[in-house]
């Protein structure tokens, strides 16, 4: 098969496409035919190095959909011929509360979606929502199923509540935006670029912020007419600490990630004085998944940034680290 | 009436005794003849000018037990002769989650504790457990409910979870500890004084460790063998990174003080990562106040460090200061 093999860290550059060996699928797996794959900042961690647990070489790519070619023992042959879509997450573990050690996500150590064919486990298949295309299908898995995860599961947003999302553009940010809105939250959003705000407007958006102003929580409080009752935030650093100011007390500050480093002069006395739940999210489990997936079966749409062929994946990893772009970046396979 | 009035922020001795007109209920009060009162931080920092909102003169003291001599219109003269005690937050609001604009703690703005009489809303007047003496009973009121909330509303302790309680010794992690082990926690403490962590031994907790340690949560790891579902944290500072590096993933660090100040450099992927709940707690509702007296009703006693009559409220304060009690400090009246 044809596949992008990361074989040493560096610029985008390193992503060549090469002939790989086919994978053959063992017990309790299944091998399919992937139609597309997208990015997510973890593919660009892993080939900058800046990722635990590196070992080269490696396929990246967490998010992929196609058709299933082959099936090994223990598992259903009707699965071949389906679309699928491929829940990227495995051995989550027994405790719904955290992912346990044995935890992984494809594209490492396991090799991932950028090639032809992808070898997973047979639980990891579901059936691709019909209405979506392949590329729309590819743009769902793991930045969906994180946002469902910080705002359904541990953010429990409820229909008529207010959501700001941080950094909206990025594949969770993005996803949170249209699942909060789908869930009936009025989602407000803010970006360093205007466009960002106003494409985010056209997808449902209460309205937004540019971050660049250091008083932006003010003028989302002002925008909004109160304070909102969950932040969703990717950030970290200073943005944390202006979610916690910003969020109504007795609120839900989630937190699933940290782009921006680690927060200095965290005030504490904020989050107590406040009664405020400061909830760490991450992936999410099978259930998290499927919970998730029925909200695209039922109609959602993914927003896909651009669409670019296997072999210019150098060129998609460039595009993300610009971060111009609003929505997934997907591989045409 | 005799009161200990705060005309001037300063060292302990500006808390002399003096005589105050007796305080007369309006509508809906009581006025209660104090036979103890006890000592909260709240205390010191208003004496020392480190709190929000300070205005003399005022009679300071948020905890007190005594009986109810006078009553105003709307209220059941039944109370009159009642041994009480006193729940010091009012005007809550309506939001269980959070405490609204309106709220207030006895002892500032209102007159407080330190003297004979003290005029309160009648709703807050709560029959003292028999078995309690006054000195206990005084003991009782702002540590024990901001623990109860902290364990069990916001931290939701369930009997054989394993609960680390930082800084024992002082109000609210003493009354922590007696409240998670009458609940069937195993309870851990930390301290910075190896004669507290024996007497936390003595009052039920399971084992404790120094944090001059710069490795503490190490060493309980190794105590505990594993991590602990709660960390219950009143330090903040460097103590509130290390409870987010000790507590099990999935688990729970209930936040009511930051005595040690704000964090720095605090670690966000440990927070989604490890999909933590960091919660917010301060003081506690009606009901919260209702269910922690209950379990003291039940036979559970507060810890008394020490008793000094109202006229030694500088040496007092000056005990607590220093650091060195383990449980509440109490002015007899």
């Amino acid at each position: 098969m044809k596949a992008v093999v990361l074989r040493a860290l560096g610029e985008p550059e390193v992503l060549r496409i090469e002939e790989a060996p086919d994978p053959q699928p063992e017990r309790g797996e299944a091998v399919v035919r992937l139609r597309a794959a997208a990015l997510n900042h973890r593919d660009v961690w892993i080939r900058t190095g800046r990722y635990a647990g590196i070992t080269l070489p490696v396929i990246l790519g967490s998010d992929g959909a196609g058709e299933v070619v082959e099936t090994g023992a223990d598992v259903d042959p009707a699965w071949r011929g389906r679309a699928v879509v491929i829940d990227p997450t495995f051995n989550w573990g027994d405790d719904e509360r955290a992912q346990g050690p044995a935890f992984q996500i494809l594209g490492l150590p396991g090799d991932g979606t950028y090639a032809d064919l992808v070898r997973v486990p047979a639980d990891a298949l579901h059936d691709k929502p019909p209405h979506l295309s392949f590329e729309e299908a590819a743009a769902v898995p793991l930045a969906s199923v994180t946002a469902y995860r910080a705002l359904v599961t541990r953010g429990r947003i409820a229909a008529g509540e207010t959501v700001v999302v941080t950094g909206i553009g990025g594949g969770v940010a993005t996803c949170a935006l249209l699942i909060g809105a789908r869930l009936g939250a009025k989602v407000y959003v803010t970006s360093g670029s205007d466009a960002k705000l106003d494409t985010a407007r056209r997808h449902g958006a209460a309205g937004g912020v540019s971050y660049h102003d250091p008083e932006w929580p003010k003028a989302l409080v002002a925008q909004i007419g109160g304070r909102p009752d969950v932040v969703v935030d990717g950030a970290g650093g200073d943005t944390f600490n202006k979610a916690l100011d910003l969020v109504t007390p007795g609120g839900r500050v989630v937190s699933y990630g940290a782009t921006l480093g680690p927060v200095q002069n965290l005030e504490v006395r904020r989050i107590f004085w406040k009664q405020l739940n400061v909830l760490g999210s991450t992936m999410g489990t099978r259930r998290d998944f499927a919970a998730m997936l029925r909200l695209y079966a039922d109609g959602l749409r993914p927003i896909v940034d651009t669409v670019l062929p296997l072999d210019q994946a150098a060129q998609a990893h460039r595009r993300m680290e610009e971060g111009r772009q609003f929505g997934k970046i997907v591989l045409r396979i």
